[in-house]
């Protein structure tokens, strides 16, 4: 469907916002279950899937680049829903009407959908150091996930970026998947809770601490990493495979903060184990909710999203649950 | 792996019990995060998805056979674990070891596993309507598994007993391989998705609505089914060569039970977000937990339950939750 098409006199019954696996998922769950759904995306239809480099813990795909994945994702859910790419969804106002309640929802170039249900699905996106190489050898050699990414790594030796929960925990996996992995901290202590940190220690993973990655250095693939120890000023390029860099998640909660969705401490989504936000159609999935970001949990939460939403707007009776 | 084999001599950090989309996606995601684990089935690796017929929502294929998609889940495990196949679990014991605690496994074939921790992944499987006949004629015209066994009543006529998504969907199955398929269900409308009444409409397949079976009757094989009409009270003995019964699952929870795990009202293992048990280092995943049973919800709760277990198994200084 092209983006310039307007949608002011059609009526959905549920809009997904976001293409990812959650969002298409959610689509297909959706059309088969009779809902009139429209899914909307920014950008292109993919989500984190469609920019992973190989993928091969998705069942089915013993490996799968993240690009094909997610295009056959994409031509899934067209079957049961359009796909709306390159609208920025900006308002989503509850509106009633005829004493039912629905959300007009507006986007950037002034189009508007009005629907009964809506499906946030926005993702989260990994946070970037900024510094060079680290954009040009993402997925090859630089990643964000070590569930993802890790097991290519094994017998290779690898400079975990943080210090928080997630790079210890990936560290540690690292570790245990038999990546030659140390461990890069900016201060001289982590952040993460004590139980991580003494794992690290018992485990013999090296920590440089009071280190900054500068710069990611390599040809086709990473071959080094370029340090700077904050206390001395030493600068130096060690040997490195891979850079794994986690340094924090930023979920796309924008539009979840603006409809009053209650968020956790970390920004992301709040839900019932149906999907359902404190807030009464709307429902959230995929990586914006926290938890394990993989695309198949992404996918199931997509599916329970439609299959409640399905069962709140076809049931007339359903009461939405005052508190979460 | 041959089931003639034993492990008596074999510490696994993790055993698997059911090779469905759940316990295969739970060894795919141990085994990368460099858990020694195995996968074990009483019968061979598939579960619900290997006996499932067109599979139209396990996102990436937009149409494939049920068997097909199980042996792909199954190759793919087995990149990462191994998968027994044949041995029926009898008792799982927790022991202490040089004060750890493991968990031995023994199998009907006197076999034996020594493990750190265990994923139940034993499925559900569907539910008997314990009418008279209904035993005795099954696999002789009674079925639970139109995909299995709709093939040898192209041309005959059948009955499907049950009105949620399986009956319907069977339904149409049925009507698809040529069978002369009435659909009998107890209540005035169906359970299942809009988007299958709509078909079952459309296709013109006949449905009894109020009617429950009473009894299947037959000599070698069934002859005829007696129906109930719940309104009028009206019994009738109808000509049939087959009965599909759709009617529910039970959950196989007697493992769980006898490890003391904490079960729903429907007889589903109550898990944390987690997929951990109350039983310290007892998890499970897929469909014996209940809720949506899809494939890509048993596979992402594998995947969570073998993340949460590597967790806990890697980290000696994990509190179990006292209560769930």
């Amino acid at each position: 469907m092209s983006s310039q098409d307007t949608h002011q006199d059609e009526r959905f019954d549920l809009l997904i916002i976001g293409a990812g696996a959650a969002g298409l998922t959610a689509g297909i769950y959706a059309g088969r279950a009779g809902l009139n759904t429209v899914i909307v995306d920014a950008t292109g239809a993919g989500g984190q899937t469609g920019v992973a480099s190989t993928i091969m813990n998705y069942p089915g795909f013993k490996l799968i680049q993240g690009y094909e994945l997610a295009m056959r994702f994409r031509e899934h859910a067209e079957e049961y829903a359009p796909i709306v790419e390159g609208k920025t969804i900006e308002t989503i106002t509850p509106v009633e009407n005829m004493g039912t309640m629905h959300f007009r929802v507006r986007t950037a170039d002034g189009d508007e959908f009005l629907c009964g249900g809506v499906i946030l699905a926005t993702g989260a996106g990994h946070r970037k150091l900024g510094v060079p190489g680290e954009e040009e050898f993402e997925g090859k050699g630089v990643s964000y996930c070590a569930t993802c990414d890790g097991y290519f790594f094994r017998n290779k030796k690898v400079y975990m970026i943080g210090g928080g929960n997630t790079a210890l925990m990936e560290g540690l996996y690292l570790r245990d998947a038999g990546v030659d992995v140390t461990i890069v901290h900016r201060r001289d202590r982590f952040r993460g809770d004590e139980i991580y940190h003494r794992q690290v220690e018992e485990r013999g993973i090296p920590v440089l601490w009071n280190t900054v990655l500068e710069e990611v250095r390599g040809d086709a693939l990473v071959d080094s990493v370029v340090l700077k120890d904050l206390k001395t000023g030493t600068v130096r390029e060690m040997e490195a495979n891979g850079v794994f860099i986690a340094v924090g998640i930023n979920p796309n909660n924008t539009l979840a903060k603006d409809l009053g969705c209650t968020l956790d401490g970390g920004g992301f989504v709040v839900t019932d184990r149906k999907q359902r936000t404190n807030i009464p159609y709307i429902y959230a999935a995929g990586d914006l909710t926290g938890g394990l970001q993989q695309i198949i949990v992404a996918g199931a939460e997509g599916a329970l999203a439609a299959m409640t939403a399905h069962e709140d707007l076809t049931n007339p009776y359903w009461v939405p649950p005052k508190t979460l």
